[in-house]
């Protein structure tokens, strides 16, 4: 019975969530704390040893633990270090993994959050047996992992796979983060949806739209979709634009590494038909012939609050015995 | 001494050349034949039979070789076939690695010419000792072989790595070849830098250029590249275009598989300077801070007409004994 458990981290701008999972993906148990509290790591590593200690023991002892995986924003998977994370207030380069792993005594894999996701539904989720495959998290931003010969693509500096950066439209939007202008994160995350509805209520005044009814700031992903809903002409032209503009970004990465599955998490799948249609439409017409009506275009199998832990405690069943 | 040795075929449109290489790069021997005097595969294959017999005995027979490796368009790595390649004159899918196996009872394998490109680059030339690379042949087309931890890649159907069919201007230029506007192949390749000439003559009928001394269908990639080292600002400024485009779209490159180089092969890679400075500057600008000053883009180091056949005997090292 031992080393047949794993720890998974995963570390957000405002909150940490950890768990233990067994290796057909059930959560036996987990917490959460604050990230944003701790200006120091070190404080921060002491609370998480504190909690994630007692349920180490819940499970019987650490004899029963095969590794802890972290997910991370900008995360290396090669150095195990979070570097230069603009979400957290940790500055620099911190070796999170070599701290943790001198903590807990347990082997340790970072990576960054997308890539964590994309090796949790390679093993619990929609992606087992795959080999080829990109994961894309379509959430307040858009994150990416992506999979190919049956190995997470790292690249020769632990970064690759950065797809919500990729400039989609020469010129375009205005990335307030990065600086850049046109990247698919500016359209096709949650921020970017609502950016387009800003747009086009100021760019078509004779459009009538129920979102005329609310005020600038109560503009969200959720008002356009309850409005999309109901039918608002704008509103589905919305979905109708974000979803053009996915669908072309899919098109391209599929003529890159062309993958078995395009598998999608997060907030802008619940839009389910209305964003995907769309998707689908433009993808299709953006590929060459050879790659036409092969791609499968899925939504993640695992449930949204699970995924992150999951992702995370995946890494740990990579490492070698 | 003996499987020491491989053969190498790369299949064009028009000719056919074939050679047969040591495990240094050597080329012993090599020949050519034309590809498309030949309406039947058969018969193809039985002349180059009948030529390769005579290498494969000058150098001790068969005994002394480890297999064949096939460059050919539209090739399938994983069949081994050749399917719905349109600058061949056999159409449909052409089992051509089984066939070749028969002929001269050796291990064959097949994979597109970008791709063995970007493997003989691995074997023999500036990709020696690199996990992670990306190689863009820059000639009438744009072709690319991608290689992640070690391994080239192929993706789910054998097919993956057309970044010369990535959209990277919506709506932009017509590829008359695939009905598709904006990719990248319209701008970066031989015929895209024409094209480039010719709106550039067309939209600015008031800026002088020594070009406008040309017919139309004299203006060439070479005819521009004349006028470019001559100073002429409008040739300048179709190198800068095409840098420009060509940068951006390595940007997004280095974003999905962060690599350690680009390798550049092809017609364009002789204007040198002309065309690096604009494509290193673009590609900089449009990358995130952390892929930053880390990507070296780099010429080839294989000879251009050793290139063909050294890029296809490398598939035979891959082989396994």
């Amino acid at each position: 019975m031992s080393q047949q458990l794993a720890v998974g981290i995963d570390i957000g701008g405002t909150n940490t969530v950890f768990g233990i999972v067994d290796r057909r993906g059930n959560i036996l148990c987990e917490g959460s704390m604050s990230t944003k509290a701790h200006e120091e790591v070190t404080l921060y590593l002491a609370e998480l040893h504190q909690h994630l200690s007692k349920l180490i023991d819940q499970v019987g002892g650490s004899a029963n633990i095969k590794g802890i995986g972290v997910g991370a924003p900008n995360g290396n998977y090669y150095t195990g270090n979070i570097e230069y994370a603009p979400n957290l207030r940790w500055k620099g380069v911190i070796p999170l993994a070599n701290m943790l792993q001198d903590l807990f005594g347990l082997p340790t894999l970072l990576t960054n959050d997308a890539n964590a996701a994309a090796i949790g539904e390679m093993t619990y989720g929609a992606a087992r047996g795959m080999k080829d495959f990109i994961m894309i998290t379509l959430g307040t931003g858009v994150g990416s992992g992506i999979v190919a010969n049956g190995q997470l693509i790292y690249g020769h500096d632990g970064f690759a796979g950065e797809l919500g950066h990729i400039i989609v439209i020469p010129d375009g939007r205005l990335h307030p983060g990065t600086g850049m202008r046109g990247s698919l994160e500016s359209y096709a995350s949650a921020t970017g949806v609502t950016n387009t509805a800003m747009e086009f209520l100021t760019n078509r005044p004779d459009d009538a739209s129920v979102l005329r009814k609310y005020k600038q700031e109560e503009i969200s992903s959720k008002v356009i979709y309850e409005a999309a809903i109901q039918g608002d002409k704008l509103a589905l032209e919305i979905y109708e634009y974000t979803g053009k503009v996915l669908g072309e970004a899919l098109a391209n990465f599929v003529m890159f590494s062309s993958p078995e599955a395009i598998i999608l998490f997060g907030g802008l799948t619940k839009a389910g038909d209305l964003i995907m249609r769309p998707v689908r439409q433009h993808m299709e017409k953006n590929l060459l012939p050879i790659f036409q009506n092969k791609v499968k275009l899925i939504f993640s199998e695992l449930k949204e609050n699970d995924a992150a832990i999951l992702g995370a405690s995946a890494l740990a069943w990579e490492m070698k015995d």
